[in-house]
């Protein structure tokens, strides 16, 4: 039997429904509350062009005011650093988000960490990231790719608890976070990365229950590689060659989605899985920051 | 062939007498180099008078200024954040301390962060586990077992990168952390826990070529559970009844060191393992806020 799709563009389209609808009601009976995100972008990567019209787009879908600030590429820290410190201080802004990578002049991680903690709706910084890891610490703004995920596993009704859970991948804001998530649900995590052995890979993968891969390599999970009946989420977003696109490539995820489909119970399609979800989470964190802000 | 054992105690006391040299040699050539630990002790637990002792008994035997500072187990928050704010901004203190655990009106987390992260010497405070937790940030102060542990390991030449590591338990200063490190150097980990089945521990801990126990259970870990030649760090502080001793108990740990020395390669011992190694490591992490305070 086929494994069953997770089909993220549905379940985000559902949530970004109920978001829409809060922030409806809200605004009718709180006539000032009217949530604001700011994006900033450094410079004109097109990748992140198109990242950031999509997050706007869906802002103004679901009754977000979105505003865009785009720098110059060769923006200096300090004035980076100063515009953060007005959009900290200003009370009409309930999110920041600044648009990555940035150019090399800049510092990622300073720059990430200047955003205030409670405007943070990437939840990037610091003290958000310290939040996740932190075994009894009250999560905060939860990085929306992990959250996106776990969202999906909670709608599809995936047991967690005292299930084998391998996380491929250990980035500060993908792997690192959702293999903490996962353990905090009662998972027994193991997280793959890139010093982990062809051996080891092997190994921890045929005894997952739940795999997470968000290495950026294509067709590197493939069905026999994998335990039956296990839960698989793709994160890779790689391209391909593909003549038969207009744009000469298609994206494809990390997993051979028709082999492992055979022999998986559930599994994430690229595109149209984490991805949508990726970008609801940036709506729900921007409205979980609005209410606090506005003691809602 | 027997195991090996990593005498903790042998590494603590060669790393004491370097600690010790070099206070002595940068009092030498800086003359108002005064490294200074308060340790902040809430009510009278014997436990904690203990520790405390032992602690202080080690910084004054290496040249470290420490000072304890004792109040009633009654004290409100606001008061001792109000202590903690005055040490902060004391500039002759270099490290401040907070023994655990406080009584239960005080909030434990609150004020482990409001310790100043530059003198959080047990290396507590949310940023310095978030820098444990990220990827690419620069290490702060690392909490004193999983560090020395770490050093137990590097003296002891033990390679990680590529290895498989478990660790029972996730506790923020001890399993936490001690997963991240070793993930750091390389190693492929699992944290094990509460919610771990029975058949994941046996499966997980039989693979693994380096174990850390923290899980506070005797007899948790038996040589037929772990798979030769493995190396095994044994956190575990549990007592047990003993009429042989004069207090009627002794200290064992989570590893029944007589089966598990017959399978391992090395392995440490309760007591004269981790515990002197926890103990220098504040030692290590004043020596490290105080030289950077004084800008050596």
């Amino acid at each position: 039997m086929p494994a069953e799709k997770i089909d993220g563009k549905f379940i985000s389209t559902d949530l970004r429904a109920r978001i829409k609808d809060e922030i409806a009601t809200l605004k009718e009976s709180h006539p000032s509350f009217s949530p604001k995100i700011v994006i900033i972008q450094v410079g004109d990567r097109p990748d992140s062009s198109t990242y950031v019209r999509m997050k706007l787009k869906s802002c103004a879908e679901v009754g977000i005011d979105g505003e865009l600030l785009k720098y110059p590429a060769d923006i200096s820290q300090t004035e980076m650093m100063q515009k953060l410190d007005a959009l900290n201080k200003d009370t009409s802004v309930h999110g920041v988000l600044v648009q990555l990578p940035l150019p090399p002049q800049l510092d990622e991680e300073a720059i990430t960490n200047a955003v205030n903690v409670e405007k943070d709706v990437d939840g990037f910084s610091e003290l958000n990231i310290a939040a996740v890891f932190k075994k009894n610490s009250k999560l905060k703004i939860v990085p929306c790719t992990p959250k996106g995920i776990m969202y999906m596993l909670d709608y599809e009704k995936i047991p967690l608890e005292g299930k084998t859970a391998v996380v491929c991948g250990r980035s500060d804001i993908v792997g690192g976070p959702m293999s903490k998530l996962l353990e905090k649900r009662g998972a027994t995590v193991t997280t793959l990365h890139s010093k982990t052995t062809p051996e080891q890979f092997k190994f921890f993968l045929k005894n997952a229950d739940i795999i997470v891969s968000a290495v950026g390599r294509v067709n590197f999970i493939h069905g026999e590689d994998v335990k039956p009946g296990c839960v698989i989420v793709d994160v890779g977003t790689n391209y391909v060659a593909d003549a038969t696109k207009k744009s000469g490539q298609r994206m494809v995820g990390d997993v051979d989605y028709e082999s492992c489909a055979q022999v998986a119970s559930k599994i994430t399609p690229v595109p149209g899985g984490v991805g949508p979800m990726t970008v609801v989470m940036v709506l729900h964190n921007l409205l979980q920051t609005a209410k606090e802000q506005s003691h809602l």
